[in-house]
């Protein structure tokens, strides 16, 4: 049995995209079972209450030498915690490559589209098997998440394809409605404690000799984001603190103003977005303008800025 | 214009590989043009005559920033020597993933079949394109290459399958009368140096702290081979003080009796080899039964080894 898992602080990508996975292997004949490594988010919940589906399980620990696959995510530090000690035999992913290897030659499937979804809907094609509502209606939902309906420079012609393949086997008649349900249910953040906040789409990445946590806020409501600012920049504190990082910052999406306002912690971080993005932060807000994208435009200016 | 280029030492799969997978992308509208890390075997020579092709031209320098695609391999010690500066946008392996990253997403197929040929014959096919007759029979002689006609324990399925379906395009009537004409070319080593017969086929591998120099020589003809041992260990022994390894092998693997007979240089390897195959060398030859696949069999059982 194949244990199929997304990243930590999961998205909606990463929760649809280990259910469908799990499916399409087991339909192969490759018997499969999805896990989660964290709580699904409101967005998520959502839309797992829509397609009439249960969140999987949390991932237990898995004894050494596990078949594992690996979706919309390859890195270690996103992956479960004995990633080194299990056996890789299946990846699906759209993030550039990081320190994953294999033991043995695998299965991987790369390829630089908006989501994972998209590529699912392609092998689903290249085995020969329909796609069934409720996967569509989960492969939908990760492709209007991941590209935040189209607007997101990571979108793909592919991906637009993709969608409007899936919305009628969905039966998503009016996909514009769909994603701003969606998005409301990502908005609606209610009591969500900061620290929650913080992580509900958060990753480390390794710059030069330094670590740095970078969160993302999407959201239609970022005025009550900010109306909560003070507690997330201790948030952020803490957390820099705790895990010993060289630096955090979390971004405000508004999704549908497409624009960044990033939340950060100390002049240490000012300097860095300073010289990476030509940002000067206002008290503890930089406007990075209409950069979105934490995959395409944010790390790549980080790692632009920290090999010079 | 990508550069896709195979391993250094080529072997048949690596040059094949790049020139249909440059043919491939050219044809699917990216242009791209093949090249190779080093002289092509006897092998390679003869199966490009056959072909009616030319061998592609060595890898330049390229600037740092170029986009790169690489075919049968994947790791840096394999790759072009500032792999590391150059973009890598397509991976077409079928080897275990090693230390390969990329900066940007990027499109990655592995799959763990006995040759990169058979997944190239798949990629036609998902991208609705024919197979062309030359690149029919660069991807056949290829498949029967990597696998020694169907004998190795990489081969899978879909090897033999794709050898069936591109034999007729090939206009192979014979599929074992050419496979042995391949194998006799590869065996007529003629006056070859014997730090080049060693280089031939030869990878470097890290097992833990050390790295090790693995070679192998697929031959109709292991006499010829054994009649030049002394020579073959004096190369063995100045590569391995010239390159710093922990230990150097060289296989001689019996393609029709489907043996490796492997040559060793010191105490270190005998005693390694006693460790990780239970085989007690004999003067300088370690008897490796039918353990012919470096790739599935010695690599693996090296591995484990180091890692006790």
């Amino acid at each position: 049995m194949i244990s199929v898992f997304g990243h930590l602080n999961p998205d909606t990508d990463a929760i649809t995209a280990a259910l469908v996975y799990a499916h399409l292997l087991s339909r192969s004949g490759t018997p499969a079972t999805a896990y989660r490594l964290g709580e699904p988010n409101q967005e998520t919940a959502f839309v797992l209450r829509q397609a009439g589906m249960q969140a999987p399980e949390l991932l237990p620990t898995l004894p050494a030498g596990s078949p594992v696959a690996l979706v919309d995510h390859n890195e270690a530090a996103q992956s479960a915690p004995n990633l080194a000690d299990l056996d890789v035999r299946y990846v699906v992913d759209h993030h550039k490559l990081g320190d994953l290897t294999t033991a043995q030659p695998a299965y991987l499937r790369f390829e630089p589209l908006g989501c994972t979804a998209t590529l699912l809907l392609k092998l689903h094609r290249e085995a020969g098997l329909s796609v069934e509502p409720t996967d569509a209606r989960l492969l939908l939902s990760a492709v209007l998440s991941d590209t935040l309906e189209f607007r997101s420079p990571t979108t793909t012609d592919a991906d637009r394809e993709a969608a409007a393949f899936l919305a009628p086997i969905a039966g998503v008649d009016d996909v514009t409605a769909y994603a701003m349900q969606m998005f409301a249910a990502k908005s609606d953040l209610g009591d969500t404690p900061a620290e929650r906040l913080l992580k509900m789409d958060y990753k480390e990445f390794t710059f030069g000799a330094q670590q740095w946590g970078l969160g993302v806020i999407e959201t239609t409501n970022p005025g009550y984001v900010f109306g909560r600012q003070a507690e997330l920049i201790a948030a952020m504190q803490a957390e820099k603190v705790a895990s010993g990082l060289g630096g955090i910052l979390l971004s405000v999406v508004d999704i549908l103003g497409e624009t960044n306002r990033t939340l950060i912690v100390s002049g240490a971080e000012a300097e860095v977005v300073k010289g990476a993005f030509g940002v000067e932060a206002e008290g503890q807000v930089a406007d990075l303008g209409q950069l979105i994208s934490r995959k395409k435009q944010i790390v790549p200016a980080l790692e632009a800025y920290f090999s010079k």
